[in-house]
């Protein structure tokens, strides 16, 4: 790996950077995850790269949302295993959902490098593994279509963090309500989600997780207030508010 | 590689990246270079993926700027190797200007591939590949300043696509009129060149050829007012309020 020079002005996107090209040579990470990243980068940088308030928003709405699932099921694909392993299980441990490991592009090396570092932050149980389980989702290419029978198939809450606009159709599609992170509030997958948290992975989740904490005093009532009173499309609205006010500042300042 | 679907509404895209993959698979392309595409991607997507006119504002300028040097060169790296290796070698002829391979993590290996692959599209001279030609550009961290004594470093006129903002800096600082193409109209290094040409390489060298050929029956007085008459600052506010308007008309049909 070269050194990053320290006094790069990017030196804090350059390390995150560099955990996921430490997760493509552990096997985590597919060449086209790489690319991914890189988009993320982009949109991040033009959100801010911080938290802005209408993902604080779509955080709370998410968490109030699977405090009510009856099976909320996470699902891990490899930039995830690689930027934020241990928060994923946390999360999971949090709001008692199953992690299910899901890959765009299909490799069966590569899920077990995936499963092996979830056990390694402490995931006990982990679906999308076994051939035996498997299940496919109507309306979507063949290749991409394979779920788990006893996770997403079943699942009435799907967190699909960085996620492909034809699978995220494809859950809707099947019924499941889906929250997704995104950092293009642009994309099909933003645009066709329930929930969108348009945040960076590695900011959102660990948010996440303390909202879900947060809100497990609430009843059920107050949480599907939450959760009635939050207006997808408006919020991506906020969103791209909010990156064409950087644009206008940024533009200024250079 | 894995199959991309046909379906997929950014189909496109998709096989661009595939190249880079290939690059990749080949050699060519570092690991950050993916990540690097995936950035560019981003913009692309928010330009509208299309040559704009400010884009091509900035094509006439660059290449009256080409064709006024006493002695261009191009640089050229990984990512500039696996999309389009046919249209440099033909810009390098076209305005008779050095190929000089430099890159950002410098790696022998790679550096072979990319000059096999430049050879393979007929170029005869490369520059930037024997060590006892190595000079120190000043200004920079230790690794990335090496450029061609005979190249980089005696150039008037430096054309970097893709270049990171250090090494742009440390060009302008050695007094070398600078050529960039770059996705991100607010990037260190479309901010630091003199003509920045906010466009996709796999568009922009193509029109920049064109450009070049018309462009060469003027004479010098002529193409000297073209350069006077550009202005960089000005072209990249036109940029951002390109961006603007398009994210304001893709939020309006979302």
């Amino acid at each position: 790996m070269p050194l990053i020079p320290k006094s790069h002005p990017r030196v804090k996107s350059l390390l995150i950077r560099e955990k996921l090209v430490n997760g493509f040579d552990k096997g985590l990470v597919a060449k086209e995850g790489l690319l991914a990243q890189g988009r993320g980068e982009a949109f991040d940088y033009l959100l801010g790269e911080k938290t802005n308030k209408s993902a604080s928003h779509a955080i709370k709405a998410a968490a109030a949302q699977l405090l009510v699932a009856e099976m909320p099921v996470i699902s891990v694909n490899g930039n995830i295993a690689a930027l934020c392993p241990k928060q994923i299980v946390k999360l999971s441990n949090q709001i008692k959902a199953n992690l299910e490991v899901n890959l765009f592009y299909t490799n069966e090396k590569r899920k077990q490098a995936i499963v092996k570092i979830l056990k390694k932050n402490g995931a006990n149980k982990i679906l999308g593994t076994k051939s035996t389980s498997s299940k496919k989702l109507p309306g979507i290419d063949s290749a991409r279509r394979i779920v788990d029978k006893d996770g997403i198939f079943v699942a009435d809450v799907v967190v699909v963090p960085l996620e492909d606009g034809d699978r995220t159709m494809a859950l809707r599609k099947a019924g499941k309500t889906v929250i997704t992170i995104d950092l293009n509030p642009l994309s099909r997958t933003s645009q066709t989600a329930n929930i969108t948290i348009v945040d960076n992975v590695t900011r959102a989740i660990d948010l996440l997780i303390n909202e879900s904490k947060k809100l497990s005093k609430k009843n059920q009532k107050s949480l599907l207030k939450i959760i009635n009173e939050f207006d997808n499309k408006k919020n991506l609205r906020e969103n791209v508010i909010q990156i064409k006010n950087n644009l206008t500042r940024r533009a200024k300042i250079a």
